[in-house]
Parts: structure tokens; sequence; C-alpha cells
């Protein structure tokens, strides 16, 4: 392989820019002369908005900072691939675009959606008889994609979870009223993250009193009555952390249970507030005590400061890996997570069809929800816990982490 | 000094126990035998919750896990007692049990209303010729105390939310789409926690577009069409940062404008959503792009896994300057925070006579409050820099910041 071309696609995590790193750096270590970038994902790389990333990762110490900038390093788009037949002429455009450019391997950074995208150009090349290879580099905070343990990008954002909720947990202590804090964490349809928060317990923190995730229905009247029950059980602060996809048994979701705005949006619907703050007025009127919202947002993915080194490390090595693998001739292959342990953990990497990991959606175990479906099992503590162990130190400049960019 | 009491009020902040740790180090250090707590502030006191703080801080160990512990290690309170005169009875119930106790010195950690505490307490020790000394230890994230060159609380604060707004706004550049991201920082009458989004911006970061503070009043109509100016200038992606206390000129704060809830509250008024969230709505109807809010909420104030080392540090050392005065025979004053420079950063400690802090506030200087009230200057930026630099690295156990907990 002489040159190569990487991109990144869908939503951002801390760690993305690891596995680009991981990309670039295994590519030049093996002798890889030209590494591109495409910019926004296959939406730049159609327009040829494709970069040269020798010009802009100069050393090792760059490889480093981009390691630790959260948010695709060469931008992202939401472009989904249209199916094959029927679009030929779309196809042709991006191999030509290959071939003007002399690319040997094309690598996809991404979720469910960006591996879809790897398996129909595998697919097209294989028709057309062509020996680009085209390799899946999985991310994604939402930890949904299948086969694999996990995904890079989790572990990061569950370890901001776990630590934002102890120190707020801490927060909401201070005071000696009765009080709830209902927590907000993104995950629309699997609950590993807002599952995560349960990693706040432990010798020093109570942690989250109850956890609901999108596996199950919610119930409102039920949600309110167990909070009553704790509060006389003489349990003055209660933390509820839930998904901003818990939704009723008729498939409504929280968010859209009243709260309507005064607004609505350039497509004619009434906006919505979330489902914290939803629930927080809901419980302020039926309970009469203070209540609070608090919406992790987008602070989740974005917060590598914060980053956990084992997910920092498993995604360069996933980023690496797909290279090496390119290099030895494979195509159309996602490279994936192999626990082989949990304690202590070893987890292996691997090469699979990216046909079954594409379009398939992972969800949380049902049996590792528990308590009715108010709080998480041990093991998923079990499960989770490695993938936020270890920190990566930010490199730090004028009191903020230092990050690498790349210019317009 | 043989027995000294330490209480903390008011809302917590990340650095609130290493002043905490600087009485109590302090107090050891110089002989004192016993380091009292007042659980609740002067709640607690009052009913007199206090514990022996030497059986829960064992060793310099636990000293160092107390400075990088968030919110009030004692608890808190948000009581403040009433004038003197013709609550004489309550007084000298305060009075009886120091007496009790054998106490010293009183050592209050806190911000106006606690610095009024100290007020009230020295002045009627003064009139019932007590020898017992009131001292005061500023603290508040918020920085509205006067005469201080600034507080402690302030500077971790600032730092989180400038690290956050710089990693927040990499994360809303990924996209190549017109978006609006509307930031929401507490400080509901004083300006200086918001201002310090503006310190996000640096060589490898763009920083927030725009910056509103309580200080000006807020017109939404003139917001709307700044940010249409801007992406009419070509940039798409806008991140704006608001004060949770933006107001219109007549007073009205913007989280009244409407987004009313469904809700009404124990006192039957009916509920808000955020500043940002009706920004964000409003935008959206407005402008027709996608736009999000974005609340730091009480992460700004319990992140202390980001503290600022120069706002740990200043924390810690006021807390013992008040201990050192108190045994010098001072009392009825507060530890203050001088500065002599801004490059390099010198800043030494004074004491003052708390009535001339207590229930004082100040807000930031209007000449900083630049563009049309839409940015921060360069004065600020220089002022507020050496706060957030060095970092105290957490004690971390499991991927999680480490915290000492109070047993109850």
């Amino acid at each position: 392989m002489k040159k190569i071309i990487v991109g990144q696609s869908g939503g951002p995590t801390s760690v993305i820019n690891s596995s680009l790193a991981g990309v670039y750096k295994t590519a030049r270590d093996i002798g890889v002369e030209t590494v591109f970038g495409m910019r926004n994902g296959i939406q730049g790389f159609l327009e040829e908005r494709i970069v040269d990333m020798g010009q802009y990762v100069r050393n090792d110490l760059d490889v480093e900072l981009l390691r630790r900038t959260p948010s695709s390093y060469l931008g992202s788009c939401r472009y989904k691939l249209p199916e094959i037949k029927g679009n030929e002429a779309l196809y042709d455009k991006i191999f030509d675009i290959l071939k003007k450019n002399d690319i040997d391997a094309f690598f996809y950074i991404g979720g469910n959606d960006s591996m879809d995208t790897i398996a129909k150009l595998s697919a097209y090349g294989k028709e057309k008889g062509s020996d680009i290879r085209f390799m899946g580099v999985p991310k994604t905070i939402d930890n949904d994609l299948a086969i694999t343990d996990h995904t890079p990008g989790f572990g990061s954002a569950a370890k901001f979870i776990a630590a934002m909720t102890k120190e707020l947990v801490r927060d909401s202590l201070v005071y000696d009223i009765e009080q709830v804090t209902v927590v907000e964490i993104m995950g629309r349809n699997a609950g590993w993250l807002t599952a995560s928060a349960v990693l706040a317990k432990g010798d020093d923190n109570e942690g989250p009193d109850l956890i609901y995730l999108p596996e199950l229905d919610f119930d409102p009247k039920a949600f309110t009555e167990k909070i009553r029950e704790i509060q006389k059980g003489g349990k003055k602060s209660v933390v509820a952390c839930v998904s901003e996809g818990i939704h009723l048994a008729d498939g409504k979701y929280v968010f859209e249970m009243g709260s309507h705005t005064d607004f609505v949006d350039s497509f004619g619907h009434k906006q919505l507030s979330g489902t914290a703050a939803f629930l927080s007025n809901m419980l302020s009127a039926e309970l009469g005590c203070k209540t609070r919202s608090i919406e992790f947002s987008a602070l989740q993915r974005c917060g590598a400061h914060l980053a956990s080194y084992t997910d920092n490390k498993e995604a360069f090595n996933v980023g690496g890996a797909a290279v090496k693998a390119a290099s030895e001739g494979e195509t159309g292959k996602v490279i994936l997570l192999e626990r082989a342990s949990d304690d202590p953990y070893v987890c292996a990497l691997g090469r699979h069809d990216v046909n079954d990991i594409a379009n398939v959606e992972k969800k949380v175990p049902m049996e590792w929800i528990t308590n009715g479906g108010t709080f998480i099992s041990n093991d998923f503590v079990r499960y989770a816990s490695p993938l936020i162990e270890g920190e990566v130190s930010p490199i730090m400049v004028g009191g903020k982490p230092a990050h690498l960019v790349l210019p317009k």
C-alpha cells in the first residue's frame, strides 16, 4: 500500500481521533507514503475535499495531541450511501476519485451507518474487480454495535458519566433537605451509557438511587411512587439517572409528554423540553420538594480531558489493526474487540465481515436490568469497569487541554 | 487556641474543602488540639451536630483527598442569622454551645451570607465581652465578593467552563452545516463565570462567538439578528454563551419569557424552562437552522477533577491564614486575596473587616464588556487567565476521582 485514505463519520467521541492517529501512525510505520484524509466523511470525499495528513500531523507530538483531541479532526457527516442498484453512477464516481488519487485502501471510522458504507463500497469493488481495500474502524459512544465486545468511544463516555455522576451525587448531599436530582444521559435506543451511571457507586459514594434504561417501558406514576418510597425510608437526597430515550408502553417518548414550548421548528413541529426537565417538573408538582434536572448533553462525547486510557489505547489499536489487515489484503472487514477475561482485563483484536455488523443494534441484556427495571446488575459493573480504567493525561496549555486542529 | 470549630455554608465549590483542609492542617500544625466541624453550617451547630474532625481526617493523605473532594465535606445550609436585636436568645444559645465545648475560635467558609454571620457573631461577642474569635473564609464560584481580588472557587469553575466550552466548540464544528449552540452558564446577577467562556479561545480554538452577561439588558431580537449576521458572513457554527440571569430591559428574566411547562410547583408557580432552552427554541423558529442548548449546570461547581491548582492552593492558604489570624487574636475579619501583579501572577493574603464584605455584590466592570454587550475584553482575560492555571491531579481509583467522605 502506497496511498491510503481515511474518513470519520457520524457523531464524534472523545477518542475518535485516537483511531485516526492509529490509522495514520501505523500506516507511516509500515511504509505507506501518503495518508489522505477526507473532510466531512464520504460527503466531503464526493466533493474531493481531500487533505494530505502528513502536512498537518508532522511528528509524534502531533500524534499524541491528535489522540487527545475530541470531536472528529477531519470533520464528519451524516450521509448514508444509497443502494448500489440504480445508483451506479455515484459508486463509479467514488471509484474514479479513488483511482485518480492512486488510493490502495479506504478506512472509515464510524458506527452502524459507516459500516454500511464499507459494506457497500467493498461489495461494489468486488463486483467491478477492483483491488482497492475497504476497512471499517468502529466507534460510537452508544456501544450499540453487534458482535464486538464493546466499541471504542464508549469507555471514555462511560468514564465521564461515572465521574460526573459521582461528583454530582456529592453535590446533591450538601444540604440537609429533601431533594430529587434527575440526570439525563445519552442513548436513544440502547441504555449502555445510562447504565454506566452505576459505576459512580463505591466505598466513597452512594451512587445514583435509580437508573432507567430505554430497553424497558417507563411508567411515570411508578417512578414517582418509587421516589416517594425512598424518601419515606428516610433518604433525603434522591438521584435518578434516566436515558434520553425512555418511553411509555405505547412507545411515546417521555420528552414528548407535554412541556411544549411556544415555538415551532422549521418543520412546523412544536418543540419539546428534555426528558429530565419534564420529569423534574412533574416530581416537583407531585412530591412538593425541591427538584432539579441535569443533562450531561454533548459533554459526554467531547469531555476528552477525562478520557479512559483503556479506551484511548483500544481506539488507537483498532485503527492500527485495520491498516495491518488491509496491508495483508483484507477488504470488507471491520476490526472488533474480543474480550478474553474481565479480571484481569484482557482484550484482543479480531477481523470480521462488515456485513454482520452494519445496521444491527445491540442493547443492554435484559438480565442486567434489575430491581423491577430501576437498577443495574453487578454483571454490568464487571463488564464496564475495566473500560473506564486509566487516565490519558491531557497536555495542558494555559490551564486548558491543548488540541490538534486541521486548518480550514 | 486549643479548640476551634469550622463550618461551611451556601453553595459548594470544587475547592471549598481545600479551605477546610487549610483550616484543619494549619490548626494542627500550630498546636490546636481539637478541630471541631459543624454539620450543615450554623443550622447544624444550633442542633449541636458537631464532629471531631481529627477522627475522620487522620493523616496527610486524608488531607490531600479532602482537598480534591468537591461539595462541602461537612454539609452546608442556607440559613441566615436574624438581626441581633430581638433575637438575643438565639445568640446566647450559640455562645452557650461555644462555651460548653471550650471553643476559642469559630471559622466560617462561605459567601456573602456567611460573612454576615461572622459580622453578627463577632459583634455580639464584642458586646458581651467574649474572647472567642470569629473569622470569615471566603468562597463562591460566583466571584461576586467585594474588596477581594477574586474568591476561592471561582478559578476552578472558570477553568471547568473554559475547558468544557473549548471541547464543546470543537464538537460544534464537526458537521458542515449551519448550527447554533446556546450555552447557559451560572451566575444570576454577576457575569464572572459566563465571561470565563472567553478563555476557551486560543491558537487551537476559535472560542465562543458571542457572550452575554447579566450586567446589561438583553434584547432577544438583537441577539437573533447578531447570529443571522454571523451566519451571513459565512460562519456555519455559532456558539453563544449566556448567563442564566440575562434579562430584558424591564427586568424580566429570559427564562420567564414563555416556555411554561404543564406543571405548577408547590407554591403554585408555573415552572419554567431554562434560559438556553428558551433561546435555542426561539432561534430554531426564527432562523430555521439546527440549534441546541447546553446547560453546564451544577457540574460547574462540582467538577473537581478539573480544578485549578492556583485556586485549590489559594483556597487552602486562605483557610490557613484565617487560623493564623485568629491565633494572633484577630476577630471579625475575613481573609482576602490581594493581587500584586498579573504576569507573573503574584497574589498575597490580607485581613479585612468582615463588615465591608458582607452583603455587598461585585459585578463585572462595564468597561470589560465589549462589542455592544456581546463579548468580553482582553482586560478580563488578563485578570482571569492566571486563576485557571495549573492542575490538581485527582487521585483516581477504579477510573474515578476518589473523595474523602464524612460518615453519617
